[in-house]
């Protein structure tokens, strides 16, 4: 992980690594684009997410926290046609408490099941966390219950809303498999290795694996959904580091009679320590969890959260802070919905107005109430409910006459 | 495979292909004891066999066409004490009709399942076929279920046989999916390279596969059967081209927690072209089919059968046959059950009294007669028969007090 060593060369960005290069305070993530092949999410094309949904775009959008996309007009071309799409997006269950920057691609995904109505699945990897990490095969299945907790907590519709344990759902739906193992034939051990930067000294499980996350951008692997419909297209919300998975698929979508997924690319949520790496719940001091306590939030913010202030108050207030490389700053962007309070933030912290420790408070308490609240929702989130929402079964949409 | 181009200079023998080095008539079996490690069955094993089983042990086990194997002794010691195990074997269903090569390792696993009473699995890998033929997911799958059928016309017990197909298995038992996870985790792609010969240009499901292969060697992987005892051995009687999957198989054993799968190996069966190949579906004029009419069966034996005999009456009177060349004698050697008659008709063949068009006759009897009852057999088994063997559910067996 990008905290346990020190920093590459050139940025490496991959679903294992975020790590920005040699001397640079921040992943690049116009680089990125460049270097993925994406395009960049620009204001025409958000105008038409506002124009479409009738609603103000999400802040995430707004803000240039999810900035980069492919493809995504034709989502909303077929939406405009009246066509269905469905959204995917997913989660690897690694640790028993998710943190917040977790929560950014469910936020977000959130948004647009409400704004565009439609059906949603939702992956729990834990084949893909045992496969990676040394973690039994039963408490990565555990762990994928908790984390749906955390996930259903974020207020996810439960009548358009699938979520599904890998471990499970290979196991009782003979079409996830059949769409895996089709997967699998189309693609190369050396297209895995070049897409995914797998070794041969990386076990078989491992260069198996993608196409197991590759499966649930077609709708045939949802028969209790969409039937046995091929023409449903498909629109993934994720951080950019998921990509590699998603040029595998849109790869082999079209030899198998699919649309290629669309997509929706975040910018990753920083560490504690900065945007130079992203957070991590291998690293407790890079994360605030949804499980900390107020007292929690608050010591951590004031002890970790790297501050774009100067060094004494005499200097901040005639320099003014640095809000690129602020974390409170950053997390503010993150979590504060109103612009024109994040603006006024803004200015008085780069004018000097503004001392850290005060922007630290306005965080602390954004954070706070956020935890608080999502904390308040998971305890009402019973194994019932879980299992509601886990549970294959057709969702309620409308499909195209 | 084998028949389809030249032969190599090294005999190669993988699940793949089967075919004699340069020069040579036929596969050297000695050698590839050696070659891989195995142990030959020897005079004393066979006795050993003979004493558990209170029977006199199968021709397949006295002529040496099982000649092969791996920790034997180990299986019979735990009967010997009472303590469980089980049979494991499988098949590739690529063609419509199975061909006599095809019977014989269901025909010594049925001699094995009646001599020792013991439950058995039989793996079809419909998803296998898929990933290396140019073959859809149904039609494997279809074809598994019309194999099946000759399968079960080889008389198994339907209370002590469990057949499955690959894609409806892994569709409906959570436990096989994750022990094909645990194997997967153990074998690095260098390991299955050096195993399999697969090349960074295989499919990345080539790579996985071999896992789903070695998984039903662990006890576990059939809950209804043994529920969740790990100490459930498994003997899995084979032709000897598929030990690479167990050599696998028995590496990664004792770190998940299991014994080493035991094995018991056959030569092949030849083709009508002669013994330096084997039969092979994808060949028609190299195999005599288990749907060949009796007049199928008998053009084929008297126009492709290879003949050990001389050129013509006069010479093979005064020179004799070559037994070891002659696919007819050989193929008696697998069917004719009576060693008295069989050893007659070696002795009358080698001394020239014997010619090649009786030797042959005697054979299209004895094919026609083993087709014909096989037909008949297959004819009583029903979709509810198969349906009732493919069902996941508990086998009647002992497991020790």
């Amino acid at each position: 992980m990008a905290t346990e060593s020190a920093q590459p060369k050139e940025q490496i960005v991959d679903p294992w690594t975020a790590k920005a290069g040699e001397g640079e305070k921040k992943i690049n993530y116009d680089k990125l684009i460049v270097q993925f092949g994406s395009e960049r999410i620009d204001e025409s094309l958000l105008q038409r997410i506002e124009t479409l949904s009738k609603k103000p775009a999400h802040h995430f959008l707004r803000r240039g926290i999810f900035f980069s996309h492919r493809d995504v007009p034709d989502i909303l071309n077929a939406y405009e046609q009246n066509k269905p799409f469905f959204l995917y997006t997913g989660r690897g269950p690694s640790s028993e408490s998710m943190h917040l920057g977790h929560l950014i691609p469910f936020l977000f995904t959130k948004y647009l099941q409400d704004v565009f109505d439609v059906p949603l699945v939702i992956q729990m990897t834990d084949d893909e966390k045992f496969m990676w990490r040394d973690l039994g095969l039963e408490e990565a299945h555990r762990l994928a219950y908790e984390n749906a907790k955390d996930i259903i907590a974020c207020g996810f519709d439960v009548n358009k809303t699938f979520i599904f344990s890998n471990l499970d759902y290979m196991s009782c739906c003979p079409s996830f498999y059949r769409n895996v193992l089709r997967i699998q034939k189309c693609v190369t051990c050396n297209q895995a290795k070049g897409i995914f930067g797998f070794q041969d000294t990386d076990s078989i499980g491992k260069m198996a694996f993608p196409a197991v996350q590759a499966a649930p951008s077609f709708s045939t692997t949802f028969p209790d959904i969409f039937g046995d419909n091929k023409d449903v297209r498909c629109l993934i919300p994720c951080a950019i580091d998921q990509d590699p998975y998603f040029r595998m698929t849109r790869d082999v979508a079209p030899r198998l009679g699919y649309h290629k997924p669309a997509l929706l690319h975040s910018t990753f949520f920083p560490a504690l320590q900065g945007p130079q790496s992203k957070m991590s719940a291998s690293d407790p001091t890079s994360s605030i969890f949804l499980t900390d306590t107020p007292k929690e939030i608050e010591q951590k913010i004031n002890k970790y959260a790297f501050s774009g202030g100067c060094d004494t108050k005499e200097e901040h207030e005639k320099h003014g802070g640095n809000t690129d490389a602020d974390v409170s700053y950053q997390y503010l962007t993150f979590f504060m919905e109103d612009d024109e309070r994040l603006a006024e933030i803004k200015k008085n912290y780069e004018s000097g107005k503004l001392l850290t420790g005060q922007l630290k408070k306005e965080l602390i308490g954004v954070l706070q109430k956020l935890v608080g609240d999502h904390q308040a929702r998971r305890a009402e989130v019973t194994m019932d409910v879980v299992k509601q929402f886990m549970t294959p079964r057709p969702l309620n949409f409308k499909l195209s006459a």
